[in-house]
């Protein structure tokens, strides 16, 4: 198998070399190619995206991307900002389902901002959705002194990522919790309804319930361990699934998976965080994780992917990384988790 | 001057109550005219928001709201929805600024989900834009198979409410956060070059930064004290402002002021509570700081505003609801802020 590496910029080189080295110590048959992207591919080639990377992700079983961004880019235009080229690599790959599980980790309860009590039992996977809504709409418009975007939906786009949350449930403790804001929003009734559907004619066994988005984000500090499943569109996801990524006590943790009918992308949650690039100092964890995410679903290999999840939760109980109050690198985090894989 | 009171549903009548009753002890000249509203006139008259209680709401000074909706009223057509009364009130007084002040009180920083040393430092009032984005937008639609809602604004609409998040900010530590998602959003991009250029034009010396949604939803929760005035568009303010909400421990305490160029209205930020309505139990510290906005905004008493706010303190460190842990019941809380004015 092939998988594409897209180290990206700031900390995204050096995390994802972490990253690999896991990845060629349990797959030493997955072939790895790596690309310029983002940031570092407008430097190289004048694009966030070119054309040559799309044609390798293509042809590739799955994609393990760094970080993307920097202060050097933001005053770009639009299209030439790293960004975009998320946003098209996004579409390219046709990965509807963004997935990002969030647990605190034991022994680190007290890294959360939240009361250990309330952290204890966080352990909640997001279902974003990530290819609709406001992000890839036609009908956006700017002109001198008005602005609007459109959050729409279809309702097959509803479909397919409600089945991954609740496939992803069946997998947990079988609970989803669908968010919208069908008080307010036509858009969400259908989203509301598509979900419903979904739910009593394929997975009436799982447990569905429907919160609107604002209590939701309000439960998630207070109440966190209600959730098993949370599923949403792209905007309010991309909102709640950083808010819950915050709960374990470091955005350095957390991985994810943007699924669809193609190769899978995998990355860390973090950001290119340039203030602290190129000291290897960055916490791995989270582009690990990633790797984790991409064995089970993308390379189908779920016996290894539980060794690596616990090989990681062994070396941060040992060996903390900076962002926990420790003093392990990002290299020697990664040989950490080598050594504790069993 | 002239208060119009809408009691509302489930809790609202209750917390009204205790919060008119400190209302007539500051301010005996004010003349108090009560009506029903929300799921109460669905029940009386047929719809939330009947005419007589238009004629009246706008021919007042001020208006006092309590809290609305219930299951009873869920499944009901859109229009025969107490939320739609709402969202007609505040259409009707033209409020397009939505002032939530967040704080932890002292005593109380362990009711907060967050670590206390986080909480301790929470001080922050969000400006949300009320009229504007995806909940008044005439090209909203849904049909068997797609739905859509388009979050618009115009330079005009952004620039009023920057105003007041400017002015308030100049009350305070003088710091503004806009919030949005320019990096994704045309809107956003309207909505971040128009708070500059006010900035700029007629505030330049508050300071003024710009952060993603997301971001902000985040930092919210890891720092909360680098807040001062967060201003923002209706959906981002529904959405942050609830998350901010429950910083202080409990929902129960705490007010907003919603502000055009006629009358205000003022509510405490918590729902109708449908559980505990009729208990007598509900904690009216929202609703009676609503009065002390009420008493600084409305009829410019900012003496007799403060005298309330300093009370309520007062009696919340000696006398705390159910909600905090104690056993003061609603009608004997407002008796304890009144007995400690000073
Ligand atoms: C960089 C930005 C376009 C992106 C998004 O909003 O999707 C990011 O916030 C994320 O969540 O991956
Ligand atoms: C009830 C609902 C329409 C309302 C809103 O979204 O504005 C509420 O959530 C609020 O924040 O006051």
């Amino acid at each position: 198998p092939k998988v594409v590496v897209l180290p990206g910029d700031g900390v995204g080189p050096e995390v994802t070399r972490a990253a690999v080295a896991v990845l060629r110590e349990v797959a030493p048959d997955v072939q790895i190619e790596e690309h310029a992207f983002g940031g570092a591919a407008i430097d190289a080639h004048g694009e966030p995206y070119p054309a040559q990377v799309r044609e390798a992700v293509l042809a590739s079983d799955a994609v393990l991307l760094g970080a993307i961004g920097g202060p050097k880019w933001d005053r770009h235009p639009r299209e030439l900002r790293p960004e975009t080229g998320l946003l098209a690599l996004r579409a390219s790959l046709g990965v509807y389902a963004n997935l990002r599980p969030v647990r605190v980790f034991p022994g680190l309860e007290d890294k959360s901002p939240l009361r250990p009590e309330i952290a204890r039992n966080v352990d909640v996977l997001i279902v974003r959705e990530l290819l609709g809504g406001a992000y890839f709409d036609p009908r956006r418009e700017i002109n001198g002194d008005a602005a609007h975007n459109t959050i729409g939906y279809t309702r097959p786009e509803v479909e397919r990522v409600a089945r991954v949350a609740f496939w992803a449930a069946q997998q947990r403790r079988n609970k989803v919790t669908s968010v919208d804001k069908a008080n307010v929003l036509e858009v969400s009734e259908l989203w509301r309804e598509t979900v419903t559907r979904v739910h009593d004619a394929e997975y009436a066994s799982t447990a569905l319930n429907h919160e609107y988005v604002d209590s939701a984000a309000m439960l998630l500090v207070t109440n966190p361990s209600r959730y098993d499943v949370i599923v949403t569109e792209n905007l309010f996801g991309d909102i709640l699934s950083d808010l819950a990524a915050v709960l374990p006590g470091s955005l350095g943790l957390m991985p994810s998976a943007s699924l669809g009918d193609g190769p899978g992308l995998f990355e860390p949650i973090h950001g290119s965080a340039p203030d602290i690039a190129g000291k290897g100092i960055a916490n791995p964890t989270g582009a690990i994780l990633s790797v984790g995410m991409l064995l089970r679903h993308a390379l189908k290999r779920p016996a290894v992917a539980n060794r690596v999840d616990h090989a990681v939760t062994t070396a941060l109980r040992t060996y903390p990384t900076r962002d926990l109050g420790g003093e392990t690198g990002t290299e020697a985090f990664a040989e950490r988790v080598i050594e504790a894989l069993v």
